[in-house]
């Protein structure tokens, strides 16, 4: 993981990114309103809330909401154009901004725990990559998905990145080259998100899954959740020999013995986290 | 396929698996009941049974069935715990396990002939890696399917490997994640299953399938087969190239020969298998 | 793109594809009746056409269409047989008929601009993967689909190296397996056309698309096509750092420039294609 940018000396400012803690699931709350952009200091805010998740032993499951109609309208585009007039008209404040962004996506990707998009409004953009690239998502019917890029001159790159990692091809396509809208439901067909659920029930279903979650060994979650993401890149028979050792390594931990132990004698396990 | 293991020596009993032929079709019916477990034995039997289908120049098609509600529930959970008190806690075996498992599972995708999954009941952990192993799925509207292993204190690490190659991402962890249940037509929504029938049609439905898959010429679908596989790990330039090669023997084939000459002559091809 | 075959010298002759341009917008209609088939003349005569679209500064979006109930019906069985009384039984023919076919079907995927499929009939073999190589691909409720090489004696190899990039295995195998017929709304759950519309709007809503996308900055859609496919065969780290690269260069240029002044002011960009 050495390739995460250490946030500990940046100046992330309190109050971008609400943390709130239950019962293992720390709920990250976008806090830029009314977009949620993801200007350098929200993308640094976010990163450093990711990696306190990462760091607390309590955490079983991280999940990724905003509150209002827009969940995330991807970068700053003001604080983009402000940088038109640097000397090198932005080009190092670009190549830094993309270098965080793209650090903090892989680091929703390597957490350890899983990580579930709430995702109650629009998501365009860079918004849209951070749903496609948690783990679950689940949508209200008021979701919106978008990568509009195409429509400011250029092109939704990074976004496309997580979206052709989730979506097949002729569907990451359509929304990357009309730069439209869908709605919830679309995005429920396209494999973008898990489920749609009425808006009043946006909290609750979350609140399941999370729950389920939560209930399981953290560290087979973990072991299992950076293998599937590892595996996923390679070649048949060199991931049957990876996730074989994976598997065997999984039953030498002590909850997995315990789990089958619970199992044999129909009660509930208590999970160690070892 | 060297690294197919020799199960000549291997003291794989008679009986686990019931091996029907008819009409070019050879239904390997899981006979380990009421759970048709994966142990060390019923892996060598399916895995033999494989072999020597793929010897029989009369298969055509190899159908993988079970009596009963489950499918197939996996591995042999007594089994596994029985090996805890070896001097090693169980990890030779463990090893030995899932290495012959990954090699039986290479060998459904490697076997010159398709193979259909026929899923009635309940398929979990391995045994629905042994669903997304084979070329198609038929289901009825009982068949269920899981990835429990995060209920026991593990993961599915080597079914997901497979499971991942079927399925979407966000698809995949769900069940991966969750350990939950999904029924029949969410299923064949994941990609899981190619159709799911009334329960009465199931046999009727497969045999459809089988019987038109065993009209076509076996060295044709022999090398398409192989190829498909090949190629999906290849960039686009080398896909082409291989695949190019691939058509190219297929045309100068004697059943490719035959199979133009029957179409421009209006009657039915008659296959010689060269 | 060193590996185009030179065109320039070979005998395609005029009238194979009709050729029409309107506001940006270039349809290559296949005009080989009854079926459209790909001879090496035609496949010489649609990679040709692709090659001027591409040199024409006007071009923003292809394209494919054909009239009659037939869109393509693949390789041309007729030239194929002709050639087994050839001496070395037509190899040297169908090397060199699948390697331009194959660079035809590259051509598509690299070309700058994107390419619509616009199907109003039926696809088959190399018609259907003339289909699955476009970008997106529109069809009518009349469109069908179909890889029946195995009703041949042989098998759509190289069809489904498009086919296995737009379809789930499962999808993909049916459909290559079998050798049948699959219909428009099947073709869009699949995954191979991304919209299925009444016969008398196939017209209106192939050029709704073409010309929302017609009216993007040419440039940023062509950067972003090439990259589309490029980071699709990436591992992820390696996608974003070529992302983000691609991304950075993107906001330097003249478009980006307009596209994001356009969205402040609040008025339409006026692209320069710089």
């Amino acid at each position: 993981m050495a390739e995460i940018v250490n946030l500990a000396s940046s100046e992330t400012p309190a109050g971008l990114v609400d943390v709130a803690t239950s019962d293992g699931v720390v709920t990250l709350t976008l806090a830029n309103p009314p977009a949620h952009v993801l200007s350098m200091e929200m993308i640094g805010a976010l990163h450093e809330a990711l990696l306190a998740a990462r760091e607390d032993r309590a955490v079983r499951v991280v999940v990724l909401a905003a509150t209002g109609k827009i969940f995330c309208a991807g970068h700053d585009l003001k604080e983009m154009a402000a940088h038109r007039r640097d000397p090198d008209r932005g080009r190092v404040f670009l190549e830094e901004l993309f270098r965080r962004c793209s650090e903090m996506m892989k680091a929703v990707v390597r957490l350890p725990m899983p990580v579930i998009a709430k995702v109650g409004g629009v998501a365009t953009a860079a918004g849209c990559q951070l749903v496609a690239s948690c783990d679950l998502a689940i949508a209200s019917e008021t979701a919106r998905f978008c990568t509009p890029g195409v429509n400011l001159g250029g092109f939704c790159s990074t976004p496309m990145v997580a979206l052709s990692r989730n979506l097949s091809r002729k569907h990451a396509m359509e929304m990357l080259l009309t730069g439209e809208m869908i709605d919830a439901a679309t995005a429920r067909e396209f494999g973008l998100v898990n489920r749609v659920v009425p808006e009043e029930y946006l909290d609750q279903v979350v609140e399941k899954y999370a729950a389920a979650i939560a209930s399981k060994s953290p560290v087979a979650i973990a072991r299992g959740k950076r293998a599937f993401y590892e595996q996923a890149d390679m070649r048949l028979s060199e991931a049957y020999d990876y996730a074989s050792a994976v598997m065997v390594d999984g039953f030498m931990t002590r909850d997995s013995e315990e789990g089958l132990d619970a199992f044999f004698d129909k009660r509930e396990p208590e999970w160690t986290g070892e």
